[in-house]
């Protein structure tokens, strides 16, 4: 077994979901040819990150991603920083010839986003962008679906993603644990956050989008400041909702917010097509619903499909349980890792890589910026 | 038109379903060849009885049943009374030659059942009883698909019906809104009321049972009786389940209480057969749930059928509105009485009739005498 | 009990669901004053008309609405003819001095609309659109919710109404069947059919919409016509998507379609507030569901309200049933009857009259007027 | 960070769920002081068990679980072999001061379970059963809830296991893969399998249960063995159901089959109490359904809790990722080693224990004894 070194920048919330995935994917994907070491974790505070290299077992910690990325003993960066640092260390690490796994959205806006993909393309190195949800199994299995024609022609693609965490006007925004709330250092809010994940799945699910029209909304207008404590307008979109045509000839329907109380983290999509429609929410993912126009009439209806089941060929599932056994969130970085591995194994280029992230910029910028104007724009 | 003479005895809760049903079959069911014709009430509180044909149109009232039975101007005698008057209302009303339509349970025990069965019999008049859920339509679509036989060899039948409405220590027994705790005029408490309905529907669409093993309880041992004002002993059962033998092998789960905190009237049923299964539930009527094993692997679900659409031959449906649009409770009784016209207008029995009641009191009987000894017991 | 004579125009579906409303009315709401008679129905082609009037027992018939109109014996108009006629008859039965009940959307356009409401108004007949789902409980109880302050600050409102029935290319457009695919009829396609109610819906819930932006599609661009036989080009909206901005500072976001394969009449409206959301839908009409920030926090979560529980004061449900038990879509007609003769009866006005109806017909025509230019526009 | 050196004996399916547990819990639960190493596992094929030490890590295999329970250097002995060695590996380790993990159930019957209690109390040695479902969080909040008297007085206990795998009747019985359809190495069928499993958390939410009544069945009476190929007869029970009386006054009623179609892991529970009703299913195993009567009137429904918030003191959840992003089955196992390592940091017993499990035990045995003598039988 061949390892595969990995050096992680940034260790929150996502630094603890890829750790996570780098452990687990050789338990479950034995094929695998090579197994993902926890070589270095680096963060600005040294206690905290070794607190983190503690808990996970990374064998050793850095304090600037600089000297992580000039290690001889790092095969792959991982970055899990804020987005106003992804463009910098990508393409750093890129001319280092790491290999690059890059937390999404891939960048601040389509001109970084496209000096990245020329600094892994000139530099040959296999990059990957973490829009996990395409490893949701029932999401795979969507895909495959729409790749056999089922659905037929596409009338319809809608998709949310609505969250309620920032409801209260005393949330303070900014910091290390708020910077999502802060323009300069995520670029947007709920478009790059949330909307990215429903415009990724879109992308791939249903092809390219050709226009948009779009409506942002900040509700609460000013926060206090996590770090200075002062009261400071607030700079990102608490909402953002949008139409769009495909590419396909569909229609696009899509809303993102955090003040949708009673949602967690709804992340929902619903194809039409003229032969069946598929329906999935990420509250309860381990499902996918069908309906398919095919069946018999006087039964037809939304089934309810518990994708746990490996005996009928549902993607990733043989590597876990038996049937009515579910899975969850943490499983989709899982698959990625164990995918990414395959690819390498095979000499393929794993998906979503950075060119694909780059289309999904491109229509979070066209969708700020038709919010901002109130005009329909071209991707 | 020819009009059919409605003579109805009682006029509680079941008075006011099976009016509605004599009053709206014939706007849904043009091709009905006799209409309903609201001829008389009888009850023997005269101005309550008044008040009662003035809301719903009757033409007269009555204050003595016998007085009804014997009007020459009454073709229909329905009896919606307490089930201790069934047996001799309904003995009474078919020695005059009247049609009858009697609430369910038949009677109070299989001795009254089978003497009822005998008068209807031996007068030849036309005899249905009120098992009203055999008519929904998602019901009536489960018996279509079990007598194609598409769910295969049954191996499971499951049958709840679970209410909440008796819980408080302070609600009174007996009197004429509270006769159902009162086993002098009920026969029985859940078994004859709740489980009776899931007797008929089960012996409808799986056939006859053979033997049962059962419990009963009764959680509050004291009521005031609404009448006497007195503490008295509470003589019904309160909850009561069983397990069965099927004559084609499957085995039989049934539960009925009214101390289910939640649910309101959540009768369901569910059938495991060799290649599909079925379930349903009244709290959602217009759904039927179909799991077939025949469908594609991968994509074998819960089906949901909205019971609405009627390009699909759902049983009904074509009658009412348009898909997508459901029908409720009441609509059992309109079909009813659309389904007993129907079968006078062809010559022919509608069911299920006297002689099918009597099974499903057969099968109360042995339930309730299978609690009482603790024994398994034949029906 | 004093008689309130109806005249009806049109009997297709929404003569029978009126005229179903009309004849149940009394039954279930005792207390009213006046009782509809069916005193005449008016069509074009007499033997229909007549088949019409048996079948429903409506007294007379009429093949011209003038001469309905001019009747001394009828005191209400019922319009169920195509959008294209509402003006024309409403006017005239206004001058008449007859009190109208318009089907909805009110006209073609808000300027017939304005002469509309200007008829009534100069009249001072009592008018009525059939925006029924008003009259659902579970929306009349959200209503109630609303006005209670129970969500506190709205910050969204969604809305849909889905269908699939003109999927096929081999479905004509046009004639009496089908009068709803062609605009010259109709007026527009699923923005005046489908759209029209949930705006009325959320007008009456959010309060009023500021301005909009929009996008139509007609996915089939030509269809033989039924009258003629020959191929034409559909003139209608197949689909219509709009965001907008509420006067409370809300977003809203709607869609209509005919082409959401495995959806028969997916009309739903959430909203979430500050402190609680709701949320509803047509397929499942006797369910509110209602997700309130001030339960208990590890309690939380979305509460499925099956509204049929007259205990505990559900607006309506005292009428029907006992708890548990469901009533449907054709309910709403009947309340909408009561609630129309009771106003009568008091003296006051119902709503949603022609003024209420007017402002939908305003936000329609924005929305149709922002799609085919690309622009927002204000309402 | 001490070592915790595991021995596990057997590798089936359940060798890869504790498995997982031991090397995950430290990531999640940091504040463990003992950290599992996979010292050793054990089984008869070295093949095949050194595969699974290759995919699992595992530090060195045994093919004599004599010889492994004989090593200095394990601390636990983990138990993942078929039910009828279960009685004589457990007394060796307990003999040797081993602690002991014992797959459920804990034994054959309750005389070898007694020798196993007594066992371990007489060396002293911290000992648990994989009553794995106590840990889903959602039943484990359940739990608390009842403790705290949310619920009031219990009515109703209702429970189910319901799979379909071994329909087919070309199944073959007995073997590595099929020890469970094979009675002299499992004890019995769905009794020991999956009514174990229903009747544990019964016992620990509800209390002890005095008396039952069971029915079994063998839909399939004979089936080829995998090892002699020859057609013997089955001696199992493919379907279980009882009813009982708690000593709490409640009733019971369960049930088991490995023939309901479409169920693949049905394992559900529901408690009705004066004051409020709570449900589960594992197929959605993330939720906890709730009914609380103390809720406002027109108000009350079930609320579908989504325990995924760790904000709200929902157990475990503050470890894993965050709301409204669900966790899965596995992720009990990795409770229950958290548990028992905590435990063991703090000298206290961690439940379920042996003497736990002898009381599910001893219900299973009546079960299996009613069922064949057809007779209500005391615990």
């Amino acid at each position: 077994m061949k390892p595969l070194n990995i050096g992680l920048i940034g260790y929150g919330f996502m630094g603890r979901t890829h750790s996570n995935g780098y452990k687990r994917a050789n338990d479950f994907f034995p094929e695998l040819q090579q197994r993902p070491v926890l070589k270095a974790v680096c963060g600005r505070n040294a206690e905290k990150v070794q607190a983190f290299a503690d808990q996970w077992q990374y064998e050793s910690i850095e304090t600037d991603w600089k000297a992580l990325i000039a290690r001889k003993d790092i095969d792959v960066i991982d970055i899990c920083t804020p987005n106003n640092s992804h463009a910098e260390i990508a393409i750093a690490a890129a001319e280092a010839g790491k290999m690059i796994l890059c937390e999404k959205p891939l960048a601040l806006n389509p001109e970084q986003g496209e000096r990245m993909c020329e600094a892994v393309e000139k530099a040959g190195v296999p990059n990957m962008v973490w829009y996990n949800y395409r490893r949701v199994p029932a999401i795979t299995m969507a895909k495959q679906l729409i790749d056999e024609g089922r659905l037929g022609k596409i009338y319809h693609y809608r998709s949310n993603f609505l969250q309620d965490w920032t409801i209260s006007e005393d949330l303070p925004q900014g910091g290390a644990a708020l910077w999502r709330l802060d323009a300069a250092a995520a670029g947007s809010g709920v478009t790059g956050d949330l909307l990215a994940h429903c415009i990724d799945a879109a992308l791939w699910l249903n092809g390219s989008i050709k226009d948009v029209t779009a409506m942002t909304e900040t509700f609460v207008k000013e926060r206090m400041h996590s770090e200075t404590g002062k009261v400071e307008p607030v700079s990102i979109d608490d909402a953002c909702s949008f139409m769009c045509h495909f590419q396909n000839g569909s229609l696009g329907l899509f809303e993102s917010t955090r003040y949708a109380r009673g949602h967690k983290a709804l992340f929902t999509l619903e194809i039409n097509g003229h032969d069946a429609s598929l329906r999935w929410d990420l509250h309860d993912l381990h499902r996918l619903e069908i309906f398919d126009n095919n069946d018999e009439g006087r039964l037809r209806g939304w089934r309810s499909v518990h994708v746990s089941d490996h005996s009928g060929d549902q993607p990733y599932m043989d590597k876990w349980w038996v049937p009515g056994l579910q899975i969850g969130y943490e499983h989709t970085f899982v698959h990625q890792v164990a995918d990414f591995i395959a690819a390498l194994d095979k000499g393929e280029t794993a998906h979503p890589n950075f060119r694909d992230a780059l289309e999904t910029q491109q229509v979070c910028d066209a969708v700020l910026s038709s919010a901002k104007e109130g005009l329909w724009k071209n991707v």
